[in-house]
């Protein structure tokens, strides 16, 4: 637990926002695993702010240097080690974060939990930067499962109000897995990109932030896999969900809706396809019953709430003084972090699914 | 992982619907500690169906024999163990499951993962039944819990269309916790029964089942309690809870809501009260940030799919005959799970929190 | 931890040796493997006290029941759970153990640890009797393994400073596994047991008990089992057959001996035997290098304690008087725990290896 | 599993001899421990090689840098991780290891398990350089733990067949805890040194190598620490300790030796000292009974291989050719591991002691 996931594939990662540097350690992985590193940094640049009129303007090179288990190209069965050295190591902007902690950061939790001595400086360990490691490690995971023909996309299924078309639930094509996995502002109507960073916009000018929802598919998937009560396809992916910051729900197939409704309604009927295979018509089970797979695609989507860092002023406590106060955090903040969360909660589920396979 | 959980507390579960006995292993309780099986029993009664109107009609005395762990009235530190017999082990009406997989079930994913012998009598090892060792192993945790001023309530948020009163965020009253414990439909307001059933009636009437959510908190949770990343609140209460069958969808805090607003809205500011504790206006967070405790109510819906048991006729396929066919499942199917799928999330959160202090 | 084992098949141990019942929960077993059941009580009996003059007078039947997971004979993929019913439930005899805690057993530590509301009475969830659980799980495990090559034998290397002949290294005869798997004296050289015998008897009439040494051999593993560090052949394998009580060493192949030698000589020439299957000459290694398995046998001794059950009289402590105090534990005690641990090792072995393939 | 051990502080180990960095991450530290760097780098010099004359005359200097997890000199409870650059990362003296398996190491079997694409290069991730990161970890914890009261020390008990005077099993004094500590031939009786290194020059001189018994003892541990069965203190010690390369063996107090005595002789009997604790006046269970500590010192002994590493011709087989060949590995090695190993195995108990208490 912690900062480790995985039972057969262990991702472990370490780090702190302005520390000396970041990285993360995937023990398990098969060998003889051609990585494309270059496709890896690829997917690191999705996450990456700075390079986008939406993100945040710090810039991060966030090229992870690889320090054991590939050679040659290939995974050599041993532990494989990526470090990511910060460049920013300054604290001056994050002073008063040591007693004023801000609503809705982990400030106070962690300063609670770790009894002052966690490094604060731009979250430490809590912040966002250290998703750079998961996407890493998704990366890297994702061109093992893409041999196998697992293949995993996700796009910004909305911003506050505005919604980009839903995937198809029962199958989306590659064409359109390609296309995603290769933006920044993954959606499958690019139409709707601009209404989305008017919403942005709109928080920004306010000093706010704005929220959305990530959906994510996973293809390809082999019927069978996953265990029963605990060990089930929404308790692995979930858990490994939750592990991206600012996630606070997630659904499955029909998810909430769904509970709405009939049995009728969101039972799936089987039938046999062309090509002799068992399939169901419609995907409100999200790809697995029981918690084991149907070999209908893993669909579910994660609630990402608004990020905390607004620049409007708050109010919280002072916990040197213990006094009410009020807070503004200096700085620009990037007002929306879904559109990067999206190429997190896909390496999140390429863990997941690592670790059930 | 599989029908195992917990890494301090584990949790063991066996059995199948119609097998000899289903059962539960607690290994890791302290012990010292009082466990009043009358209150378990209780408990176990509420999850209990053919007790109440809404229920399916099959008896279950359900009453758990102890082999160990207890003794005089006291957890010894030892494993505990409890077994209830089934009385109905008869296969005749589940007989066509086996070529013909029910749609929303897990008939055809248990079916490929194991290779058709795994016993599909009453959903065999996947059956809602199963869930009575849940709801024991919860009621025992949650007796240790409350020693430590930690508890857990739920209640029946909506049925279909028609909600409950939600929870007050910020926390409820101890009254409003005793009485929800002690009910079999559990509501905030009792008002809404009334529709609820109608509801239920409605799609009993159709030969059709309908769906729910059950909202829950977690009262008196030290600050400061849970692990960054993968060992968080969400990602350990999640990964409990989707090991409740039907559950599709977990949300903590203002969740898929709270995804549509902003920080400003969103965030919960801090504030001491009169007792000098630190304490949040609003609970849109959910009692956790950064995945830890912030002494606020861990507050979370679950939703709660359909029950796939409908009597209506269903398309399907025929593993055997390899081709398309229709099923109709015959006897009385309880229509709503969601009443009793209350005291099992309960239990799934108290079996989660008890592995995170 | 504590009475769970495993990671991929994972053994739950419950029961205190005079509460009501022990048992024991198996998860994560294929389907579909037919499992021979009297073949697993023949197992079950060699471990069995009562059956044999060394042995202690307590009677147990010992005969579990099985309550889920097995169907028409084979695993149906749900927990493998077991039961068997303690006819001895009286306390009588262990009375001053609660406040005298006999050297070296663990009524001292357990008493400790658990507070004083630990079951002591004979032993409680200390007891070998619990080891029954180990010997029904591997006595499954084993038929699995048995399917895919695998064979395991032990046999009472020495008892007291009389000596069987020790297992030839590099493997032994099918034959020979046999006859040590239906012996409940096992030894390599059936000439030893009158003098062994004559050990035992010799510490029995002194009101004494004598320790031993078992040796394990596991043949038929493939090459390249094993995970490096913490996840290899000996770590798994002594972390399993230090849960059998009174186990205080255990060596690899040339183990501690092989300490005392050089290099050359400990090392295994490799070699292609006339099958073309890579082969060493010598097994000093005891079937891992590196954690890893050389596709020799494995093979290793454990070092078990003389029983400290003794009924001559000994110096401890009175916990309630908090003064020191002399103990003689009345009734007939088995002086020699070797033969029967032959089996429980056996099994030990087994849980062990099926969780590294 | 692998390369990743604990529980409740997770260490998890990467790297490869000649690949670019090894490293550690520990995750699960408390927050607020001071560490001491410059104790750590003390510790990890005794067991560098080419510091001494009966080591590897290659250099290392392996001084880790911290890449997170510490601030100003204290644990921020967010994973601690650091990294040693390697300098040696030629790899032209090992080449006919990718074909020729060395006897005794662990080349053939890693070569099957990856499937040929493991880094060999010095042994890759099987190379004894990677125990600097356990002993980095040990250093770590070992600060810990002192704060604590409890203590770690280790001696070479036996090179060859020159033995040490044993610890005294009840207890040694904090002097010689601290004189042990600081050691790179840590000896309870300096005078036999010289016989000792005599053994190794005389191994040395022919090409071949020597082994060696490790005793430690870890002091001050606090009763009724452990779990029964599979979470006992030799348990959990012989997980770490067998994933030292090269230990073949562990016993626990009296252990194998005690294991040809009788009860009477093995007991120990328990006594008030006169400040009113439970001590045993022996101390053959070597601290734990039931699994469980006793208060007493926890004492081991680790039987160390002969290192294969060996300059005299041996035979082995060629895997690309299929055939018989002979193999002799050019270079200078280090006969004895022994004296290094010390450290390291002082390391492997403070990892494991984290873990359970």
């Amino acid at each position: 637990m912690g900062s480790v996931f995985g039972n057969k594939v262990k991702i472990s990662i370490f780090g702190e926002s302005h520390g000396t540097a970041i990285g993360v350690v995937i023990d398990g992985l098969p060998s003889g695993e051609a990585i494309d590193l270059e496709e890896v940094y690829r997917q690191m640049a999705r996450r990456a702010p700075g390079n986008d009129k939406t993100a945040t303007p710090r810039k991060e090179p966030d090229k992870p240097e690889i320090l054991s288990g590939l050679l040659n190209g290939c995974t050599t069965g041993a532990p494989l080690a990526a470090v990511i050295y910060n460049t920013n190591t300054r604290s001056g902007d994050y002073g008063n974060i040591m007693t004023s902690p801000r609503p809705g950061h982990s400030d106070y939790t962690a300063y609670v939990r770790y009894g002052g001595f966690n490094d604060v400086r731009g979250g430490g360990h809590f912040s966002g930067r250290l998703t750079a490691n998961m996407v890493f490690a998704g990366a890297v995971v994702r061109q093992i499962l893409k041999r196998k023909g697992i293949e995993i996309a996700a796009h910004i299924y909305s911003i506050g109000n505005v919604c980009d078309k839903a995937f198809e639930p029962t199958g989306i094509s590659r064409e359109l897995i390609e296309r995603l996995n290769g933006e920044k502002f993954a959606l499958v109507d690019p139409d709707k990109e601009e209404s989305m960073r008017e919403e942005v916009e709109s928080a920004r000018n306010a000093g706010d932030s704005i929220g959305g929802i990530v959906e994510c598919i996973v293809q390809g998937m082999p019927v069978g896999i996953g265990e029963p009560m605990f060990g089930g396809v929404e308790n692995i992916i979930s858990a490994a969900v939750f592990g991206v910051p600012a996630v606070k729900g997630i659904e499955f197939g029909s998810g909430f809706a769904g509970s709405h409704t009939t049995g009728l309604n969101n039972n799936d009927e089987f039938y046999y396809d062309e090509n002799g295979f068992v399939k169901t018509k419609t995907n409100n089970h999200g790809g697995a019953l029981g918690g084991i797979t149907s070999g209908m695609p893993i669909l579910f989507r994660a609630a990402v709430k608004p990020t905390p860092s607004v620049s409007a002023e708050q109010k919280t406590v002072d916990l040197a003084a213990k006094s009410n106060t009020v807070l503004a955090v200096k700085g620009r903040h990037d007002p929306c972090i879904v559109p990067r969360a999206v190429s997190v909660i896909e390496a999140a589920a390429a863990i997941a699914v690592i670790n059930m396979i």
